[in-house]
């Protein structure tokens, strides 16, 4: 099938199951050579292709509202909705975006990267349409992983109380990113095997069969219900919200969904709908996989399933460096306990889980609790450590403020994924936690330059009892476990490089310390290099020399400029009543999109050859 | 009984239920009448007496954890721990505060002011406690409202499955501050009417007058399980988490109390034990009370019910204002939806939720929940008002990142208590959100000085399309409802006062304004006052004239420091190279504790007889 002639849902109105089926086939192996290309989200979206199929089927989008909970499983959908030609751009600088954009298309009617927003909008959506007295529906898709997040729940508990027109397709795959946890996945594990299902299954099919699909009215749905009514259907936790439950039903069947979807959509208040899928359904290597690997992935080999791209030798993620580390202090240290939300793998923490089982805790997209839950650790004695990416952290701001930093908990926490995170674009950057987390008393907030720096900041934390949280980038860093850990001054930044006849200061942190370096060596520039390494606090000492230098300042930030480092310099000089000069380099007021992260650099004006022509313009310029 | 006798809960371990009965009315008598005098949160705190006392009769606190959440129900508990002697100064500067607190007492273990924290604390503890092999009971007190805020689920939800040692106390009066919403009260209310109930109490009741209190052994209880068993239990949500389930049992009738927490105590694992209280307990004018006025009091007349304090002739509350303008503007605009997270009453919206109640909303407590669904209203072509305090907007933080701003979206928000709230202390004071808001894209943050400016800003935020959020704080404004509402535009500061020959200017905001003004005038002072009325965007023509004048600047402002608006201000300048002499007043890099307003903003050095000696010294020295 040519799957480039698909311009709109209305394309596939007219097919049957076979062709719906074939249709199917054919995105599946479009996908997986097209991500093999480019890279992306895999594993979700092999998962919901049928169901997306037949979503389109159904409803009629857009006047229908179909949409995405964390929105990176859409890659079907955006085919259906006429984007397959622009799928070589997929997550690329100015390509097509990785999730739902509403710029992208009419159809994509909500966008998110976070987890858990969608049932809320679709509350938003039901009670717009029904005040403005439309008539569509609204069909959010959630997973299992995300419905167990706190924010979906509080959704719920409205829903079930407005009771508003909608279709809840709940993806059900027993899978977040890695494997799922929590209590709830027992409910849904029951309802999976629920006594009932076969027979409410049967008896569904005994029914639909006579009907046409689009001939099915409101009466036959409450024939259907008054049929099951007898066989107490298990509706698990979606009944404690007082929601109406459809299934569980095969989503990789397509006539089966269709089905179903019929049904739901005449039902006239809210339903859940449990469709079972299977993560990376199609592709071998993919649905063997428990841990996370296939969730997103770089180019890769089809045939072997291999990265085409692998980690260098002598580098590793600084999420496994952090993580290692970790793991072994805590083998010297039995307080410490190491916490994330659902995000084991991506945190490199796989080694902490497998060494020290008892003392590793996946909470579960649950960044709320997650944080608390190491506060509650921290004020028992423990030490806790949370890998948690910065974007995420977001979530639990409150529970820093309120539960670890107001109590002065020794809480460490491993901010990963800070800054640019490249493909993944605007809902995963981590550019804001500087601004949040900078004005927290109590506080400690710190990135390395390198991994023995990195090693030393966790070392320092251990050794200390105030909150402390170090942040560091995606991506990988060279190893270097030579050094026997030791204590870094809290506050105490570093000169990297300098000499006598120095006419500019470059004040800046993390991984892009030592390309500055190299390039003021290698081109002998009078330029001193300052590795801040801890935005908070600050070092007034190293503040107060640079004053008396009088040379002119640059800040060099890649995390949004307000509120950021350079914030912390020019409020401590304005203090003080001095005005050295001080240029500010970081991310202007606005969300950056996604791309590769040397593009991203590039367009806001952070990477190092902007720096390096603001250097050379001042130095000619003194 | 002479309650200043009780050291310790020692001193009540030897008394009968009679005694134990005695005990609970005199702290009730003391309680309304104490309250009455300083003010405090009454209702809550009538409600869990005899549960107070009943916890403090079978667990064995410090040793066992008994802790609250939210915290502002701990009165009782004060008490059984000999702090009755402090009562007099209960939420008064360097007083009793009116949570726990951890420096109060060993008694204290974990400390609140926000919702929903205390089972992700529990299960910290609990996982703690394990690990270093110790014994002893964690008893976490969470009321209905509480539970079903998206933080509980995500606790329960991994409580379920580590099967932690815990008796979680279900603390239902059907209130959380105002009357309950949400569909899991359908469940609570199911669980309280259960068919099985009765049968369930009186078996366990046959079971236990079998036995001694002490000497209820897991045998016994594994023997009350089977004699249950058969009965098919409803759990309701908690048996959706995998917990143990007792109750409902009668939170006001302590023989029936102490029997179920002695078996509850048995447990091996997490127990949910349902405690049926009333709110406002033994006092008639609380007891009545659907609608939260009793929730947190000034000091009030006992007989008559009726507050010693009243709002001044001419005056009414900020919150009132706001919402009542909102109204004012709904009822000639069809897209206008209010929205609160449980604060009905607080955010004054009583009259718009009596005049339109089609399209007003009350979440419960999920500040999370109820952002994004503004923000789904919001892109579905409605004009959503979200009401919410400074402090549990940080709930919210990443929907308003992620979902609000990012999408551009313009939902309206109201910052109820934006700045030190006096008495509720530390949890409360609502003085952050200036520096979490500021560094997000698209928004307009802005604070009216009066109850004119109040009405025009909101019709400003109606008559654009970003993210709009007005901050204004507890307590009353004078009312001015004369003006034609118009459009302020949109980051414009205006000039209050100034004259010829001004050597000084203050930029300030919000309610001071007036004060400063006047002061200024009535000693003839040469200093400008300027209403920084927007914090994002800042009046940059503003600053540029400023800087012209070449005269010093004092920032004054009432919340944070660091990334302030004084902040803002120098990095505006700095990136200008330009630096006029700016002197910032704010709350510096401290977590500000409770008491009167005057005494906290005097001993912050922020209070407007500070400003003036800074005037004074500044006029002085130039």
């Amino acid at each position: 099938m040519d799957l480039t002639n698909i311009k709109s849902p209305e394309d596939i109105k007219s097919m049957d199951v076979d062709h719906l089926t074939e249709l199917s086939n054919d995105i599946r192996t479009f996908l997986i050579n097209s991500i093999s290309k480019t890279g992306g989200h895999l594993a979700s979206n092999l998962g919901v292709i049928e169901l997306s199929v037949a979503l389109h089927y159904v409803f009629d989008s857009p006047k229908d509202k179909i949409f995405f909970d964390v929105g990176h499983q859409c890659y079907t959908h955006k085919i259906l909705t006429g984007r397959i030609n622009e799928f070589d751009t997929l997550r690329q600088y100015k390509g097509l975006s990785g999730f739902q954009k509403r710029y992208e298309s009419e159809h994509d009617v909500w966008e998110a990267g976070h987890s858990s927003t969608s049932l809320s909008a679709a509350l938003g959506m039901a009670v717009a349409r029904d005040l403005k007295k439309e008539h569509f529906e609204i069909v959010p898709v959630i997973g299992d992983g995300a419905m167990g997040s706190g924010m979906s729940i509080e959704a719920l508990n409205e829903i079930g109380c407005e009771q508003r027109k909608m279709v809840i397709i709940f993806n059900d795959n027993n899978m977040s990113i890695s494997k799922n946890v929590g209590a709830m996945t027992l409910g849904f594990a029951r309802l999976r095997a629920a006594k009932g299902y076969n027979d409410l299954k049967s008896n569904m099919r005994d029914y639909l069969t006579k009907n046409d699909f689009g001939k099915v009215m409101y009466k036959g749905m409450k024939g259907f219900k008054d049929a099951v009514k007898e066989q107490v259907i298990d509706k698990g936790i979606f009944g404690e919200f007082n929601l109406e439950y459809m299934g569980p039903v095969d989503g990789h069947n397509i006539r089966d969904l269709i089905r179903v979807l019929n049904v739901a959509k005449q039902h006239d208040g809210p339903v859940v709908v449990h469709v079972i899928t299977q993560k990376g359904r199609g592709y071998s290597h993919c649905e063997t996989d428990k841990e996370g690997f296939w969730h997103g992935v770089g180019a890769f080999d089809v045939k072997s399933g291999k990265p085409l791209h692998s980690t260098p030798e002598g580098y590793k993620s600084w999420s496994s460096l952090m993580s290692d580390t970790m793991l072994e202090l805590a083998l010297n240290d039995e307080r410490i306990v190491a916490i994330t939300p659902a995000m084991i793998n991506g945190s490199g923490l796989n080694r902490f889980f497998a060494t020290l089982p008892e003392r590793s805790f996946d909470c579960g997209i649950a960044e709320e609790h997650a944080t608390t839950f190491a506060a509650g650790l921290a004020a028992s004695g423990m030490r806790p450590y949370l890998a948690i990416y910065s974007s995420f952290l977001q979530r639990a701001y409150d529970q820093m403020n309120h539960d670890v930093c107001r109590m002065d908990l020794p809480v460490v926490i491993g901010i990963d994924r800070a800054g640019l995170v490249g493909e993944d674009g605007e809902t995963h950057h981590g550019v804001f936690d500087i601004g949040i987390l900078k004005p927290l008393p109590n506080l400690v907030l710190a990135q390395p330059k390198d991994a023995k720096e990195a090693r030393n900041l966790l070392y320092t934390a251990m050794h200390q009892s105030h909150p402390f949280a170090i942040r560091y980038p995606r991506g990988n860093v060279k190893i270097d476990f030579s050094n026997q850990m030791e204590i870094i001054p809290i506050g105490k930044w570093s000169i990297e490089c300098e000499s006598q006849h120095d006419r500019l200061v470059v004040v800046s942190y993390g991984a892009d310390i030592e390309k500055i370096v190299n390039k003021v060596e290698v081109n002998h520039l009078p330029v001193k290099v300052i590795n801040a390494r801890f935005f908070k606090p600050i070092d007034t000492n190293m503040l107060d020399y640079l004053l008396e230098t009088k040379i002119p300042i640059i800040v060099y930030e890649t995390d949004m400029l307000e509120s950021g480092l350079g914030t912390s310099i020019i409020e401590y000089y304005s203090d003080l009543h001095e005005q050295p000069y001080v240029e500010r380099i970081g991310i202007k007021d606005n969300y950056v999109e996604h791309g590769a992260l040397n593009q991203l650099r590039k367009s806001e004006d952070i990477d190092i050859n902007y720096l390096f022509s603001r250097i050379a313009d001042i130095l000619d310029w003194e």
